[in-house]
């Protein structure tokens, strides 16, 4: 059993408890195996803890045909790797203090050291990925970082310029979180030898699931919830992030020009106040929360083609739970 | 034909003259189906040139069985596309300027973008290894990478660090440089269809020139050599990193503490000035001459049991020009 996590997430995971721990153990023997002075640095990034969740829907998709078990396990611990990888990285370049309250690899060492870790650890989730003996999911798993990097590469050319649309936000967070929620569901699935029809409504499930995920996600920016962990409201529009609050916003005014000026004068904290607050008193978080339940809903209509089982029960709640803890 | 080679390389890379020319038709042809914002990245790195040495290795090892030849061209791209991720992760961890000539994707961007892009140029070459469709060749790529920022790693914690013995040093310039030649040959021999044995003597070519040309790069930095491009004398030591001549002059000279003295003085020219001069009026650099004459001695030896042909003139040749290049 995993340690730290809440009745709800216990019981979504109950179908694939015995495999998550199989991927824990395999995370933490990481460390165990390597030498220095690789060796605190994997100790210290896979003691850091995490939901899980990424792997949990990987083994929760091969959960529906008879296979080998051996290799949905590796799977969703290079979907884990890769995640922290990205983490690993992303804080780097965002020179992020903290990350689950502690300090980050860049921060307790150094960017120079984060940098060549980060590398290390892509490289590792890729040889557990080999292990699967799978070419398709192989091939995937190398797409998805492509994927995850140019997201934020986006993300960081498209900083402070507010011309962006619905589309772009859409195409980059797909990049830079429901790409691998993606990969998850649907190399589970692959597998979990389910026909290409289930594979295709698996993966449907991950890309609506990670998209719910980032919506609601960028959402918490401009509630101020606890669960957003100390981060001042607006920090993402401070950063030059638009989001889609704000690019509701500039579509409901187009020829106002709250947010232009706000990134001409990023430092105004007037400015960024405003922002804020026209949102707040508009419909927008609301309207939000309703994209953030569409693809919820879409993910559970994916699961129509599936039998009826603990593990599309799972993951069915797993698409309310994800959505719901924000709140 | 690629450009800029000289008549001797040109000769060398003659058996596989075609092959060279479609692993670069497909490394510039990324740069055309990418769209922005990595489109113009793409373009920088791909058109810098360089020698593709190590594509070349792997499309020569290739050559001794019949085999289908778009496999090994898919290798050589990857593991090209592998050396130009490492470059820029390299780059910004050093934080260079300058790179052949022109200016780092961490200088001429920004490191941040520096991070992101080399993380999607591991990835595209990742995929570039799935389409060999072997297994095998697409572990033994990971690992390499694995290695890669290890052998990295191992430099940035032992700089300034002068008890480091030369086991150390060869395990690190292995990771660092001769773990992708090996993969470079080894992986050319899988695909080229080539029996075990013959793999295994095409990975210890790989391995000696990877060592021979990692010590001989090592050397110019003692040399002042005209194709050192401009580096100081002394700049490994200034930086802190131990190299051959410095470990053989330690081993000389147990008593003396002049590195370490240098080392806890990092900045003292005059120090530095001292271990230079120590070194040169030695014998110190005529035998690490014989160390890299030694690895590529090893390297010819090795191609022993495969029969007498072009690529293997080729590959001979490469082990003596490889070396004879920094005279």
């Amino acid at each position: 059993m995993l340690h730290g996590l809440d009745q709800r997430t216990a019981s979504i995971y109950a179908p694939v408890q015995e495999g998550l721990t199989k991927v824990d153990d395999k995370l933490r023997s990481l460390a165990e195996t390597e030498t220095s002075p690789v060796q605190p640095l994997l100790q210290y990034v896979t003691d850091a803890g995490g939901k899980r969740v990424r792997p949990a829907i990987t083994l929760l998709a091969a959960q529906f045909h008879p296979h080998d078990p051996a290799r949905p396990i590796f799977m969703a611990s290079a979907v884990e790797l890769l995640h922290l990888a990205t983490l690993i990285h992303d804080d780097t370049v965002d020179n992020s203090p903290l990350r689950r309250g502690r300090a980050t690899v860049s921060n307790s060492w150094s960017p120079q050291v984060a940098v060549l870790f980060g590398d290390y650890v892509f490289a590792t989730s890729a040889t557990f990925v080999c292990d699967t003996q799978n070419i398709r999911v192989i091939r995937r798993f190398s797409e998805t970082i492509m994927e995850l990097a140019s997201g934020q590469l986006m993300e960081y050319f498209t900083a402070f310029d507010a011309s962006q649309a619905r589309d772009l936000y859409n195409d980059r967070i797909y990049r830079k979180t429901a790409s691998l929620f993606c990969t998850a569901s649907e190399s589970g699935a692959v597998l979990g030898e389910a026909p290409e029809n289930e594979v295709q409504a698996l993966r449907d499930y991950g890309y609506n699931i990670g998209m719910a995920f980032q919506v609601g996600d960028d959402l918490l920016d401009f509630q101020g919830d606890a669960s957003n962990l100390g981060k001042p409201v607006g920090s993402d529009l401070l950063n030059g992030v638009l989001t889609l609050p704000t690019i509701m916003l500039m579509e409901r005014y187009p020829n106002d020009d709250l947010v232009q000026s706000l990134f001409q004068d990023p430092s105004n904290d007037g400015k960024l106040q405003k922002v804020v607050e026209v949102i707040n008193d508009s419909t927008i978080l609301p309207d939000c929360e309703q994209v953030v339940q569409d693809y919820s809903d879409k993910a559970r209509q994916a699961l129509q083609v599936l039998p009826d089982c603990d593990p599309k029960r799972s993951l069915l709640d797993l698409a309310d739970y994800l959505i719901a803890r924000r709140r």
